[in-house]
């Protein structure tokens, strides 16, 4: 059982199952054992159903670093110096992503929404009928902000007016916990990083790639200007592990596959429509006590709200800075504003993983309590 | 207390004490809590230590990610694209790190010695006069040979005869079993991983770069072609850690970032200098007793031998194969051979951090008593 500590409620890291945290101790073990191979190799074949695809095609990556490397996977591998990619801005995260794609030479156009909102299907329609896009990026769940991407209507969209265009999710805050159908709505790169709804300590980046994905690397006309956050290197280790056997390009981070290897099981027990369903009705309980509570979203229509996590204006435009100490004397910690223009004036809740499973926790319920008693304490209603 | 396993006697991942794997089941933390910033800001303040750097503008960084991402670093930001490295060959590790410059547009002579040893300094010497050196590397220990390199030695040549020539150590196998004084020898840029003499679990990257490195990087003429690899991403979040404040580029690993912080603590109650010579001993007791058992090393010369590790050729050129199951059903874990050439003709016996220096674990008796039995199994003697 994890030591007593304070609650840890903001989307990512989130609270690991005691089991995970067993894992993370695992006494030291060779990365070519064949004993550690198995467990990474079962990791890549668990992670193909958490991203609900069987295509044989699909190529799954676990490679040490983090959600950010992800990007450099997407960007140095999957799209050429001088292509355009159109990036769909929902907050902080996609700046960033853009930020990524020009390290490689890669020209990013950003479609933006004012905070709060997404941009719309007829926007995209008109940008991607305006210019040829090698790639388009869509920010699942924009950390910063929240908002919930229309992944399976941007999706079919760009099946329609551009197929040629490869689809990339950044699934970091999304993945394990918000619907994503990899093969039924045609995702080319989905993202993600160990700490969030995956429920294993930060250290790992994940991928899944479509066998179309795949072949824009292998049918490159340029080398990609990177040696570690390389397909070429971790292909045959990836193919290798799979298979159960163990093959060396860097050393991969053990104790975290053993924890991974602990979440995934877990996360399997039951399936993921269930897990998704589990995720959204939780969300919908923790949004209608905000509400309740007099407390507005960021999220500008429901339809456009994270279920992993929510995003919240501060009571009485309280600067942020005063509000987050009142509510960690609760014993709670929450997440302060990350989206640059609005910083100061929100706060965000995580709702992911065994807070969200394991009802014997009562986390939601210690979070809520926290965030009232913080109000009353300043003598907010709604 | 760990589970009982095999004894893991490879080159790296190595053994890990009770305490550092007690921190990886660390209860999770946000990564911008103040008392995770703490220990962050202690890790990069104690690695100076362990680099033996007193000098204000050395600056540490520690990245989710593994050694082979530290030649990225280095690649990436401390030479531009054109610009010629001389990469000094002891082993598997140059040919990589070559490879890594090319995917960067930087150009790598190889300075090759015959396997077993290392070029000398008369050649290093004519290799530098010939030719304009942004860089030259030296493979400390080179983890498929167990040749070490004269670092000292090849420091003091190149600050003779090309003071302008950046001098980067590979010090994977080397930092904190092997001497290496960064201010003295003029080091600038060491880089290593989580797992090796460093005492911690595989998934941490870590480099300290002098001032005359950083400068490098800040004078260069054209952006370092990575985003996650960055020094301009990471030298803020290093700069506001150092300070025990947290500020975001990319979730770091916190649960490695606390097992680190115990294994320096650990490897810090003792000076480097007793810590080296601790090394120097265990690995002479080694090298001694296979000498007994009638082992021939791979180092050429005692000089080229690694103090962290060993590398032996099998008994009666046995392949690999056959002999390394022999040592594995003695309850021991050793490594097979590596460097591509000989690959099966040679294992590789780890001895750095608590094997060497908790006495009461008894763990090089237990390996060299397992070499013991599969030799006299195979009747094989001196």
């Amino acid at each position: 059982m994890a030591d007593k500590h304070a609650l840890l409620m903001i989307p990512g890291p989130i609270e690991f199952s005691d089991n995970v945290l067993k894992a993370m101790s695992h006494p030291s073990v060779s990365h070519v054992a064949p004993a550690f191979a198995k467990v990474f190799g079962e990791n890549l074949t668990l992670l193909r159903q958490i991203f609900l695809t069987t295509a044989p095609d699909s190529q799954p990556f676990v490679v040490s670093g983090s959600g950010t490397m992800g990007w450099d996977f997407v960007a140095a591998n999957m799209v050429e110096p001088g292509e355009h990619v159109l990036v769909l801005h929902t907050g902080y995260f996609a700046d960033s992503f853009a930020e990524c794609f020009e390290c490689y030479g890669v020209q990013p156009t950003q479609l933006k929404a004012p905070i709060g909102s997404r941009p719309s299907l007829e926007e995209i329609e008109k940008a991607l009928q305006q210019k040829k896009y090698k790639m388009i990026t869509i920010t699942h769940t924009d950390t910063s902000t929240g908002v919930l991407s229309d992944v399976k209507g941007v999706s079919a969209l760009v099946k329609r007016v551009s197929p040629d265009t490869l689809i990339c999710v950044d699934g970091v805050c999304s993945i394990a916990c918000e619907e994503l159908r990899f093969d039924e709505w045609g995702v080319d790169v989905a993202l993600t990083a160990s700490q969030k709804a995956l429920g294993t300590p930060a250290g790992l980046c994940v991928l899944m790639v479509s066998g179309r994905g795949m072949q824009a690397y292998q049918t490159r006309k340029t080398p990609p200007a990177t040696y570690f956050a390389s397909f070429k290197r971790w292909l045959p280790i990836m193919q290798a592990y799979e298979q159960q056997t163990a093959k060396y390009f860097a050393t991969p981070a053990v104790q975290l596959v053993y924890a991974l290897n602990a979440s995934l099981k877990e996360i399997l027990q039951e399936s993921m429509d269930t897990r998704f369903k589990q995720h959204a009705d939780a969300s919908d309980y923790v949004k209608a006590e905000l509400t309740k509570m007099g407390l507005k979203q960021l999220a500008v229509d429901p339809a456009f709200a994270a279920h992993g996590m929510t995003a919240v204006y501060t009571p009485n435009n309280m600067p942020v800075s005063e509000w987050m100490p009142k509510l960690a004397s609760k014993g709670v910690v929450f997440a302060g504003g990350l989206h640059k223009e609005i910083a100061t004036k929100y706060f965000r809740i995580g709702h992911m993983g065994v807070s969200v499973l394991d009802k014997s926790r009562g986390d939601l319920e210690t979070a809520l309590t926290a965030i009232r008693e913080a109000l009353k304490e300043i003598g907010y209603s709604a």
